[in-house]
Parts: C-alpha cells; sequence; structure tokens
C-alpha cells in the first residue's frame, strides 16, 4: 500500500517578505492558520501531478519530484481552492516530499522534507512562508524567515472553528514580485502586536488592520468584511487570495453560507493506518 | 468552563546530558516518543495539585505555579504511571502553564509556556527533554539542547502503534546526579545514528543499543527485551523509568499484556470544544 500524506491549509493573516537569493534563507516574517481542510497526497507508479482527479502542472511539486530524482508522480485530493490563499500548491509541495519519501525510504527526516519543499516554493515564486507553518500546525507565528534550521516558529495558544468564502484567485508571483515595501512595513507591526499579546482575538485584528494597511482588499472582499464587522465580529483576508476567513461563526452570522473547518493542531505528517 | 490542555506522553529512547546554569539553555540532546497516552489538565480554583483525583505534590507543577503567581491548583488525569519514563511531571508542568495561562489570560505564546515548563523541569532536576518533545509531538529529535530559541528539533516521518509496559519508577533526579559521561557517549552516537538514517526502525535499534550501553538495564528489563528478541521484534527502555516500549506488536506478540496507545502527531496544547 502506498504512503498518504495529510498537509493542513495555510491562510496567512499577515506577513512581511524576507527574499534572500539562498532559498533556504528567504521567506517571511508573519502569522497564519493551519486548517484541518487540507491536502491529502499518495504516490501513484504513473508519472504526472493530479488534482481531485484531474492532471495538472504545479510548478512546486515538479521541483520535488526532480529534486528526489524520481519516475513517479502524486494523486492530490483537496476541499481547498487552488491560488485562493489557502497554501495549496505548498501542502502538495510537501505532501509529494513525504509521500515519495516514504515510498523510496530515501532516508529524509521532518526538517529535510520541509526544507525541500520550501525551496521548492521560493524557487518558484509560489509561496514564502505556507510551508513552515503547515509543518508547525496550530496557529504558527514566523518570528524569523526561512526553512528549519535558518527559521524561528513560534504559536498562539488555542483552537477555534474557521469559517472562509473564497471568491477567487490572486496570482502570488505577482504580487510578490511588485513593490512590497508598504505591505512589508505592516506586516512586521502585525507581528510585532500578536507577539505582545498572542490571542485569537489579537490575531485576527491584527490580520483585519494589515489587509487594511497592505491594500490588497477589492471592493468585493471589503463588503463582505463589512458585513461581518455589523453583526460585532472581525474577519480578515486569507493572503494571497480573494477569500475572507473568520475564527468563530462570523460569516454565517453576517448571513454568508462559508465553508467551515477548524485550526488544526498537528502539522503534516504522513497518515499511518 | 475552565481551559483543558493536553499533553502528550513522551519516552524518550536515547539522550545525551548538556548541564547549563541558565536552565533554558540546559537541556538534553536525543529521541523520543510522543503518546496519545498523556495527561489532562484543568484549572481548580482551590490551590493545590490533583493526580487522578489524588493530592498530589510535584515540584515542576508548583515552580509554575509559583511564576505564574496564581492562587489557583490544577487536577491532572492521566493513564500513566508517574516516575515511570514518560515525562509524566513535564506534561503535568506544560498543561499548567497552558491551563493557567489561558485561564488569567496571561498573554503568553506557546514558546513561552513551553520555556516555563521546561525551566520549571530542569530546576527541579525531575527532566532535561521531555517538556520541548511534548510541545512538539511526533518522534521527536532533540538535536540541540534548551528551551525554544536556544534548543533545536527535528522529528522522524511516520506513525505507528505503541506498547507499554511498566515495572517501576527509577528516579530521574538519582540517574542524572550520578556520572552521566558513559550515557552521554553512547546517546550522541545514537543520535547520529538516527540522523543518518531517520526511519522507525533506526529509531528503536538505535534506543536498544543505547539501554545496552547506557548500563541502566534492569535483569527484568532485560528478560523482556530478549523475550520480544525471540519473536523477531524489537523493543527499548524508556528512559528514565523501568518500563519497556515497543513501536508495533513486539511485546504482545512475545505473550505479554502491554498498555497500547500510538505515536501522538500533535503536540501539547489547549483542548477547545
Amino acid at each position: 500500500m502506498h504512503a498518504t500524506a495529510f498537509v493542513p491549509g495555510h491562510v496567512t493573516g499577515f506577513f512581511s517578505t524576507h527574499p534572500d537569493e539562498r532559498p533556504l534563507r528567504a521567506g517571511s516574517r508573519g502569522g497564519g492558520v493551519a486548517l484541518s481542510h487540507g491536502v491529502e497526497t499518495t504516490v501513484t507508479d504513473d508519472t504526472g501531478v493530479t488534482l481531485n482527479g484531474e492532471s495538472i502542472s504545479v510548478e512546486p511539486v515538479e521541483r520535488v519530484l526532480d529534486a528526489l530524482d524520481v519516475d513517479l508522480g502524486v494523486a492530490c485530493e483537496t476541499p481547498l481552492p487552488l491560488g485562493s490563499g489557502f497554501g495549496v500548491s505548498g501542502a502538495m509541495a510537501l505532501g509529494t516530499a513525504y509521500v515519495v519519501s516514504a515510498h523510496t525510504a530515501a532516508g529524509l527526516s521532518e526538517n529535510d522534507l520541509v526544507s525541500l519543499a520550501h525551496r521548492a516554493e521560493v524557487e518558484s515564486g509560489t509561496g514564502l512562508g505556507d510551508v513552515v507553518g503547515q509543518a508547525r500546525g496550530g496557529i504558527p507565528l514566523r518570528l524569523e524567515p526561512g526553512a528549519p534550521g535558518y527559521g524561528a516558529m513560534d504559536g498562539v495558544p488555542g483552537g477555534s472553528r474557521v469559517e472562509y468564502l473564497s471568491l477567487g484567485g490572486l496570482s502570488t508571483a505577482d504580487v510578490l514580485g511588485g513593490d512590497t515595501e508598504t505591505l512589508s512595513v505592516a506586516g512586521e507591526r502585525a507581528l510585532e502586536t500578536v507577539r505582545e499579546t498572542p490571542t485569537l482575538a489579537t490575531f485576527v485584528a491584527a490580520s483585519r488592520r494589515f489587509a487594511e494597511e497592505a491594500g490588497l482588499l477589492t471592493d468585493e472582499l471589503r463588503a463582505i468584511l463589512r458585513d461581518v464587522d455589523a453583526v460585532g465580529e472581525t474577519a480578515s483576508m486569507a493572503m494571497l487570495g480573494e477569500t475572507v476567513f473568520a475564527l468563530g461563526t462570523g460569516l454565517s452570522d453576517a448571513g454568508y453560507d462559508p465553508a467551515v473547518c477548524r485550526i488544526h493542531p498537528p502539522g503534516a505528517g504522513l497518515r499511518v493506518e
């Protein structure tokens, strides 16, 4: 039987970018939420990558397969939309690293697997911090950017119901390729706020403030956030997607019909029967 | 309703000791297994500490309560025996940090909580590496000793059934207070072996070799390990207790009636309904 890995989805609430020519040192600082909705990845004997049964090309996954030098493919299943701020490409890359390494007895530790997937995301320009957040689980804070051995993580204690509503995609590569200075200043301030008071309430409030300051809100996202404000709760935007998330029942209380999951305490790992 | 924390039990397979006058830098290097059997801790309005309903004095727990400066107590429940190599004192200390911080809105991050409990264990002489292993979950490798910000962790990918059989206690303080040089040389070698080939099989084999080399096996423990060898499987000793553990079915296949749990991927955390 082939190994299966589960990697939680990951919604970033706020971040600052920290590029570096050395991919393991490149990354982001910031905070996010690991989700019980995630990506299940299984090795297939056919080469090629599928997502929910459809063939797809995902650069970080190709890079992981190349790095492990195997003639195998992977099949990924997820309820999450790709390209909408849930870290699906990172989850696919990390899940691929887990299952291919298990299948081939490649002898890699968990830090090795995370480093492999982080490098693949950074080199593809598809993400800077999802993979290390997904590896940790819970409510990960990226204190210092980079892969294990370079970065540093902390976490906000607690758990919660998570609601989300996705309107569509934003290109991470386009945003990260543009001017990120304003965004990074706002992201550093948000991280400082949450480190001072590491609670769920502070996390959501800092994420909301970041979304306003970073200038990434569309009119449609802003309208939904205001509807949630109107019922006395707080939602924010998933970085980087046209997606709103709330910890608790803010979206359903405001009359929307969101997808519902939970904060997922464990990080990525093999599913073992 | 008062918050409850779950902290996994933790069996160390091999270790080297790294004392330091600064408790956050003191610790052990080595490898262990986080267990689905663990300690549930809840805040009580009465002061004092109970374990499975009985009043008990556990120094690291007292130290955590003192550090948080509260007039509260905690009630702990566990199927694991205290003082037998399962990290119960560390789990109680870390669980206390989680629930008291949540109860008092102390504003501590997960790294803060782990540091508090690690310091309490080190200062009490009751443990050097359980708390950071319990915070991480899975099959934690302690690459560098110490609390978050000082130590460094990795993990062996995978999961498994865990069987254990406990004959009684060993005093961690007595062993750690004695000559640990032989033990530490063997522990460093075991860690190197597992880092080269991070698999469950290597982990158990390295633990078994460490148990022989560290000179801590009693005749009774040795007899059980040989019975498991005789059915073609491998068990080892939980450091530090008169306890045998196996990943898989080694103890039951050898005719024993062990307790059964699983490797627990998530680290310590609050239980949230």
